[in-house]
Order: C-alpha cells, then sequence, then structure tokens
C-alpha cells in the first residue's frame, strides 16, 4: 500500500461512484417508478468547494435519472457520466478531457463494477462499508461509511495537503441544496 | 444445523420476501396513499448478476404496489409473487415451474408468515435482525440486517462456493437503476 | 414498578403514540407541503395481528394527514385519534367505547404530551429512547428505539403471556402495504 | 471553554443552522428537482415550546424550498433565513429586531459555513457529529448527532436553567406535523 498522506499532495482530479460512496447504497423506489437518493450536505460542501478551487471532479455511475442529474449540477459537476456500463472509457474519457495523468487521480468506489477503473487511477480509495474486493485494491479505506461522510474525509484530506481548505471559505455559503 | 457452507454448493435458486429482507422493514406511506421501500444497492447487484449467470430467484411477498414491480423487473426477477397471502403455495408454483428440487433452494425470510414456506426448502435463512423465532428455523443468520446487505451476503457466499462470483464481472455493470 | 410481566397478562387494550413510538421521530416534509413517515413492518405484523386476535388499538397522535390515515386504517385499528391535542379526553373516548377498564391498557409513549394520559392507564409503556420525563413514569422500557420494534415487542410479550402469539398464524399473512 | 451550565441561564434566543443540525444531513432529490429533509419530532416539540414560551428562534441555512419553509412556519419560527449565503449578516438582522444581546444568544451550527456567525454569539454549539473544525470552537457539543435530538438537548436544558421546562406543557399537545 502506498503512503496515502503523501500520495493525496499530488491529487488534482476526484472520480466518485454514487450508489453506497455518495449514499449509503439505499436506493427509493418511487410509486411512478423514479428513484430518488439520500445524499449528505457535508458531502456537498466539500464537491462544490474543491470545484471551485480549481478541481477536475467527475461522477461515474450506471444510475441515472433526473434527481442524479439535478444534485451533481448543483454541486458545479462538469463530468457526469450517468447510464454508465463501462466505467473504464469514462475514466479515459474525463483523463483525456481534462489532461490530468491517472497519478494525479482518487477514484472512490465500493462494488465490483468500480473495480478495474480504480486500478487505472494511481489512488483507488473506497468507504468504510465497501465489498472485501474493494477494500483489497484500495490504498485507503475511509473511516467513514458511504453517505456518512466518506467523500468529505477524501476531499478534505486532499485540500488540506494542498494547503487548499478553509482558504476560500469566506463568501463561499454552504449550498446544500440548489 | 447443517453444515451451511457445505449445503450452499448445491444451491440453484433463491428466495427472498421483501420486507426486513431487502429492507430494514420500513415502510414510507406517501400522501396519496402508495408505499415506498429503500432498496440496497450491493443487493442488487448481487440479484441481477445471479440471474444472469442462470440462478432462478423468487420475490415471495404479501406487499404489492408498482415501487415493488419496477425494482424487481429491473434487477431481472421473473417470479415475482406480490400481495401473496399463501407463501407456501407460492413457493410451490416456484419449485414447479423451474424443477428445482427444495433442497437446491435457498429461503430467506424474517418474520411469522415466512416461517412455513422457508422450512419447505432446504436452506432456510435469515438477516441478523430477524425475530425470534425465525433465527431458530433457520441454519444460517447472516451478519447483515435487512436491508443492509443480507440478500448480498447469501448470494455472494453461495456463488463463491459455486464458482460464479466475479467469473462473468466483465462487462456487467453496476445497474442498480434501471 | 410493578411487575410488568405479570400486569400484562391481564391487557386486552393497547394506545400508541405515532412519532418516536411507531417512527424514529423522523417527519418528512414533502415539496407540496405534505408529510411522510416510515413505519416498520414488524410493527405492522404484530398491530393486525393482534386486532385480529381480539384486542382494541387506539392510536392518538397529534400528527395528522392522509398517510398516517392510510397506515393505521391498513392495519386495521378503529380507534384512531389524529390532530389530537388532549390525549387524557382521547384515550376516556376508547375506554368508554371498549368498555375496558384502564388496568387493562398498555399507553406506549416517548414524549411529554404523552405524559398525562400514559399515567392514566395501568401500563405506561415506552421504547427505548423515549425522553428522560417519559422513561420515568414508565412501568417499562423497550429494549427497541421507536421505529425499530418497540410496538412489536409490547404486543408480542402481551400476546405470548395471555397464549395468543401465532395460534392463528396460519392463513394470516404478513400484510405490510395495504 | 466558558462553563456552558452556567452560561445558559442567560439565554433568551435560539439560532440553528438546518442540515446536519435539524437533520443527519440527508437531503433527498426527489424526480421533479425538489429537496426532502428528513426531521425529528422530539427537535420539533422543543423548538414550538421554546416559541410559546417566549423565546426568540432563528434559522439561518443556505438551503431553501417549499419544504423548509412549511416546517418552519409549522413550528411558530417567525426568523427564517433560507438560501443564505452570509449568515453573520443574517444573525446581525436577527439580533437586531429581537433586540437580544449576542450573548444572550445560542448557536448550534455543523460545518464551515456557520463557523463565523457562531463566534458572533455568546455560546456556539453544535451536534455530536460536526466537523472538527466546529467543534474545536463550541463551548458544548452536544451528545446527539444532528437530526437524533441536538436541538432538544440544548433547548431543554436552556429551558430547563431558566425554570421554563414543562411549566406549561399542560394543553401545549405535541403538534409534530402542522
Amino acid at each position: 500500500m502506498k503512503n496515502f498522506k503523501e500520495e493525496i499532495a499530488r491529487v488534482r482530479g476526484f472520480v466518485f461512484d454514487v450508489d453506497g460512496v455518495f449514499t449509503d447504497g439505499g436506493i427509493v423506489v418511487t410509486p411512478d417508478g423514479d428513484f430518488m437518493r439520500k445524499y449528505n450536505a457535508k458531502d456537498g460542501y466539500a464537491v462544490q468547494y474543491a470545484i471551485r478551487c480549481g478541481y477536475k471532479v467527475a461522477i461515474i455511475t450506471a444510475g441515472r435519472g433526473r434527481c442524479l442529474d439535478v444534485r451533481f449540477e448543483m454541486l458545479g459537476v462538469t463530468h457526469l457520466f450517468t447510464n454508465c456500463h463501462n466505467k473504464a472509457e469514462a475514466l479515459k474519457e474525463f483523463l483525456a478531457d481534462t489532461q490530468l495523468d491517472p497519478a494525479e487521480v482518487i477514484f472512490m468506489g465500493d462494488d465490483i463494477p468500480d473495480m478495474e477503473a480504480m486500478q487505472m487511477t494511481g489512488l483507488p480509495v473506497c468507504p468504510a462499508d465497501a465489498v472485501p474486493d474493494i477494500i483489497e485494491i484500495s490504498c485507503y479505506v475511509s473511516q467513514y461509511k458511504g453517505g456518512e461522510g466518506c467523500v468529505r474525509d477524501v476531499v478534505e484530506q486532499v485540500l488540506r495537503a494542498r494547503g487548499d481548505w478553509m482558504q476560500k471559505a469566506n463568501g463561499l455559503a454552504f449550498i446544500p441544496s440548489r
């Protein structure tokens, strides 16, 4: 396992899966056939703050639906891959578009469909409750579960390591809901 | 109690109750009189993967409603018994239709209405938070509670025991929401 | 504190508050100004089973709305006091209507507005996470929190003490959602 | 750290953030692009009771939407600052309008956007699961997490210290849902 604390100082991009990472894996199916998820405000604050600081953020998920689009557009995410069944390809597109080196990218996933793409980045990481196969290939396992702040955890650590955390907090209000 | 680890190598079919198994038992009643449940993405991945591998899966529940249908059709479940008040009869229909021997079937339930049908299969199993009467008749009690991965737990164990787990993972994306 | 195990053998009626008893206290306000709560399937099974066995059940809550009505009508509750701001009066009406003696009634509440009415019954009980003032006046504190099975706990204990539990289970399917 | 138990005897006003304080931080995005939060009935009881006792209560949040308005108007909150990106300014407006001294005001927040305004009041406090930066500047950390009763905790402590708790309980029903 690499020295996570050292490695993160070079991170300039983040990739996140959604279910089990931004959420506890819970999917609520509504009577009219739509889907709702519960996001965490602390995660949301960190993601939008990182984007404002200039970090590149991609969401790569097999999920889809208007609620996904709304949430991540609200946070300022520009690379949103939903209904995605080839995560490795999506990652390549993100890297090509941002000109980031894979070593500069953290990928947080929690289940088998994330595995291949996670291993293509320099820093595969996961929530505390990721499946065993994912924990095994991760260079860092957050103490927080999916939906309980694991995204905030890695974003905050990277930004602190690079001196960006709370440098631009003045005037940046918590914008959890739009 | 049978040797669960040995018995599961012969499993070719799964039967699941819904409330308290795929969920934490929580039922949200909407203002217009409908019902919503929160499912777990890790459970969903395992069920659709097992179906793709050729396992037979039945859902037998007294619950009903469009949200139930949507969720399990999405996962590829073909034997969906909702609004079911005689679970033993539904099980017999599933066995007859699939030509499975009861000894080849796992039934995961969590409460008294599941008891009779569970005992008709070779491997009655339950979540960690099943009621005492169900725990007593189960040959395996998952360490996971309902809605927190108990379905994934038994599916993954069976498929690992039979050499099917992650053999067909390439190209099978996580499809939690359609 | 009375000997709860002995006292419950005489119980023929149940009164329940809703928020914090049938639920974890959580109230979801929808965008159109309505309210949703998450109920527990195991609680629901016990309540409808008790009613089928002939027990009298009242719901006395300051809450209101269609989702409350739907849930408790589904379970067969005939004494439903919603939007109720004088719980003692509602209790008296329930007692008069059912001809039950207060000593034959369990009242499960969790917060100060329940206190007066709880003390008018023979068996004031509460969930594990009731407020301190309520725990102090309760003759039994369930090990389960609100929404996690505290209703099931007391109903099942009473019915077991009286020999009613699982005597009529055959043919009584779990009807959690209608 | 000040002596919280002594300081609270002078409190006449409360300011609360919403996400992570009244809730566990969870935000549910609905398919039509709206937002839902889960509130706690015990918190709600305390807030409306405090207002009825004459305490001044302000909500200062970057969140917005009809569900926020509905919830807090229901509780009787008159100073509701939503979609607020300058919490210090909102606090000043609340202080000017109520003629309260900052030393008489408790501010409960959980994340960085609350920090500046919290420090302008006499008693910055936070939930058990506030972020480290907020815990560091708080004079009291509730044992309860956001959404699990942290609001009730501080309101009840203040009202008990001042002799107001349960003095006007008769006739004040629990009004969690309207």
